[in-house]
């Protein structure tokens, strides 16, 4: 389609220059740019759809960057993007040295700040808006929030906080039903069912924080959010403004399946329709076999329940809560929640598994040691897409899970080589451990084709000899394994391999073996360089192995930030890939 | 006082045995058994003291143990355990191998929880119901919470999924318009102007999540919460009791002085006034240098504010409080909150100094990453309370910050060997860092009486260098460096001695060259051997330094959670006391 007035529109100074008449057309242009664009690179496409008159009106009505938009999670800010100065490189976006799927305050002063996790965006508004305070400044502050986010609790602190505060805040509550999944939850359904303060005559739950409320309106209306943006400009105070939009919005298949339409890989632009793939004969994706295998373990074991915090697709919770929808349960954007009822389900000898994705555990850090190991309360935690994890970037790899696990007392940490690792690792799992486990694996699909084997208990802290050199050993743990077993192959490399499975507790008498057996031994792990399995084995080393000490070679997640890219590329950069681990060895 | 009807419960069943009538004398009786064990052992008070009548209507009414209580934190627990087995060892309270200050599962079948961090109370009931309703089996299951722990994100996540569940749960909230200091925020605004449902014929908040509400009642009314309790236990579904307490109830100053009285130490059971001590001699605490140094430096530097989640009192932000009410902030009880709210002040050239302790900072581990290091914001955290804090025990020591902290790039990580250092480490941190910074310190006094000495800024990544010896070396981070610098001096030792001051960057040039002309290094952290400085050096030593290397002794809190205590016991049982240190150096 043409874009004949977004192609004029570089900045939103540009966008401020049109008649409010022609915004109509502008949002037709950038709804087909964002389209175009998703159908031919990929990323996310429902939430940016559902958002196009909101964003054209916030930036047509409020003076952006002098005026602070914050854009919560980041997946609908594709539009804010196109209209602030990056229509023309939108097609690097999520490659290797594009621009970001998220908002990033190093790509813009336009994004005022970064995101990728949910439910930030009122603390942030609110700690610029009260430093505008401080320093006497008059700015807007604009947090725009779901209303998935809004239910966590993150963003309940920050308006419990924002409601006495004073600060001249506006809270956007996007509100369409729907996170990644469908929203769920008590305030989910509250919302549904809200009407206008005045049609009610009552307080409701946004006044009772002393939050100023208004709506909720038609988010796809134009008009009328441009009046009731002008009409919010002249106000300060705490205010919510409640808006109701439909993600996906102008491509019909996207309204129509909002789940897979939010991120729908690369699909017909015209037509909307996404290719059909024969995917059978490819080797399943870790978290399908994560699904299956907790549904198959469910049928043996009736004290399993599932346990998802807003992720059922993409951790495949989904497959366990259509199969038993009485044992599984998605808490909404709710991680703290979610580990600490599964703590309190363990209680009564429920065997829960609560599946959180690396990166989101950061979140329940806290539960996961207080409540659950000091505890030493039984549950299995499956921690889906641990390592880099591509194009989400520095805000979604799960880099930092094995350091941040592994001073954690009580705890074991698992982390499969392959799918079928994970399928034994789960099985033992819920054959009634004294502790909780953490099984860490990665985003995507393993290598194993015939996943489905008989299962297999495997001995806590025991690992794995795949294969018996001399002077070199390599010790690798989780997925990366495979890299190392293939090279080791292909290359023909006459070298030790030990796939370690279990951080914690670590295979100490296996470490102790190969650290006085040869002269090199070099730890690869996906994950940060610092606290994981190579400060592990130094530990050890030190304090139990005959000397002389073998040089110790670590590899791993550097100290420093990670971004998005192809997964592949990602492991180079961070020198934990074939080549780098090849050229080490070949110089020893 | 005489303790004629209380003598004879030892269980809640005893209790039960009881006609209505003689509950107030156990009232009084209870009331005064905890003013006369907290008298003289130290300990909470005002939590227990305002709940006596709720506690015994509690357990007289619902069939405890088979009906499942949750106490939120833990402070107001002190009459359940008396009830509950444990009134004669409860002169053991928090001392080394008596009885925790906390409900803990492992010491009574009635703490069906066990708690010491704020708003954990209603996910771990709500667990327990869904166990419950899974089993087919008929509990009750209550969780009573305080209302200013009910207004941290994580308890409005338990509500938000409770209101769905169709569970059978009963929250009580303890509204007393206090935690350890007054409560805040906009929920605690409206709690106070709650009046009953069919005063004001609308859906309050709670009714807004789907839960039924009751209430206010009054929370010392012991006839009225009978009857409330036994019609609550004729429902099911979720529901909420609001009952309004006095903490400290029963004692006047108690409840004159709310956060004096939280924890007031020894004080006279009979007047209830606390013995007036002159420390006007004594060396100051870390956080009072803290709170001083914190008005001192933004006398001189406008753009610094204070942000304390809830503790003001402990963290002695109280002193910035009132010197600049304007510019320090207490957001609730709201970690995550505080930390991404200083992140959103950060990028407006605010200079947040986020003061948490280093236990609850585990509860914003997402928001450090995320929010701040992820973005280079440079916000200032100091971390009160790390490192073993003595009595309150396992939930509370900050035994993992340097660990957590330490895998994470762009962050960095200070811990002052003294109060001065507390102070030029503060100074240096306000002068305009390029990162944030986390600076921690330790539970009660310094060494140091005379602590106002001007300001130094200090290179970041340099140790000092105390003492210089030749075939060993310690390497010590934060304050456990004061008892090896005694040590060396006392016993005349011809060692090395470094205070590190910073974990990240770590001065490597000083350690690589201590691990060249040392044939020991120590290392010595009040935090876990693995992750921190210990890790840290033997990283170091494989990758950096000549061969051969030297023999590395870690010592730091080992891979076991440490119970309550003194600290100094507690420092001897983790091996990094005075004792351990000589011991191993001496065998050296």
């Amino acid at each position: 389609m043409s874009h004949d007035l977004l192609s004029q529109i570089d900045l939103p100074a540009d966008l401020r220059r049109f008649r409010e008449s022609e915004l109509l057309q502008i949002a037709q242009e950038l709804r087909g740019f964002i389209i175009d664009a998703v159908a031919a690179k990929e990323g996310h496409l429902g939430a940016s759809l559902g958002v196009v008159e909101l964003t054209i009106a916030l930036h047509y009505v409020f003076d952006t960057p002098n005026d602070l938009l914050v854009w919560d999670v980041g997946h609908q800010a594709y539009g804010h993007k196109i209209l602030t100065g990056r229509r023309d490189v939108f097609d690097t976006n999520r490659e290797l040295n594009g621009i970001s799927g998220f908002p990033k305050r190093a790509e813009s002063e336009y994004d005022t700040f970064g995101v990728g996790h949910s439910s930030t965006a009122i603390s942030a508004a609110l700690g610029m808006a009260m430093a505008s305070q401080l320093k006497g400044e008059k700015h807007k502050h604009i947090a725009i929030v779901g209303d998935a986010s809004i239910a966590s609790g993150m963003a309940f602190e920050a308006l419990n906080h924002a409601g006495v505060s004073g600060a001249d805040l506006l809270v956007i509550l996007n509100d369409n039903a729907i996170g990644i999944d469908p929203a769920v939850g008590a305030l989910k359904d509250y919302l549904t069912k809200t009407k206008s303060g005045k049609e009610t005559g009552r307080d409701n739950i946004f006044e009772s924080l002393n939050f100023d409320y208004s709506g909720p309106i038609d988010g796809h209306d134009l008009p009328k959010l441009i009046a009731e943006f002008q009409r919010q400009s002249g106000l300060s105070g705490p205010r919510l403004l409640h808006v109701r939009t439909v993600k996906g919005k102008g491509l019909k298949q996207a309204e129509q399946d909002q789940v897979r339409y939010h991120a729908p890989g690369k699909f017909d632009k015209i037509t909307g329709d996404i290719p059909a793939k024969d995917e059978s004969q490819l080797p399943p994706k870790f978290q399908d076999v994560f699904g299956h295998t907790l549904v198959e373990l469910s049928q043996q074991n009736e004290k399993i329940v599932g346990i998802t915090p807003a992720m059922p697709t993409g951790s495949s919770m989904k497959i366990m809560m259509d199969a038993f929808p009485k044992r599984a349960f998605d808490v909404g954007i709710a991680e703290q929640h979610a580990v600490t009822l599964a703590a309190g389900m363990a209680t009564q000898g429920v065997v829960p598994f609560c599946n959180i994705y690396s990166t989101f555990l950061q979140r329940a850090y806290d539960q996961v040691i207080h409540d659950v190991a000091l505890q030493k309360l039984p549950v299995i935690f499956c921690l889906d897409r641990a390592g880099l994890v591509g194009q989400d970037g520095a805000t979604h790899h799960g880099a930092f899970d094995l350091a941040y696990l592994n001073c954690i007392p009580d705890l074991i940490i698992a982390a499969p080589m392959d799918v079928v690792e994970l399928r034994h690792m789960m099985y033992t799992s819920q054959l009634g451990l004294p502790l909780p486990i953490a099984i860490r694996y990665p985003r995507g699909r393993g290598h194993i084709v015939q996943w489905q084997l008989p299962f297999e208990k495997i001995e806590l802290g025991t690992s794995r000899l795949l294969s018996q050199g001399n002077r070199i050993a390599v010790l690798s743990i989780g997925s990366i394994g495979l890299m190392v077993q293939e090279l080791i192959q292909q290359e023909q490399l006459d070298i030790t391999h030990i796939d370690m499975r279990f951080l914690k507790p670590v295979d100490e008498t296996q470490v102790l073996r190969v650290l006085e057996n040869h002269d090199h031994v070099i730890t690869i792990e996906d994950g940060t360089i610092l606290g994981g399995l190579g400060s592990m084995v130094g530990n050890l080393a030190f304090a139990k192995a005959n000397k002389p000490l073998p040089q110790l070679h670590v590899l791993g997640i550097p100290d420093s930030f990670i971004e998005h890219g192809p997964t592949a590329d990602l492991h180079q950069l961070a020198g934990i890939d074939r080549g780098a681990l090849l050229q080490l060895i070949q110089s020893l």
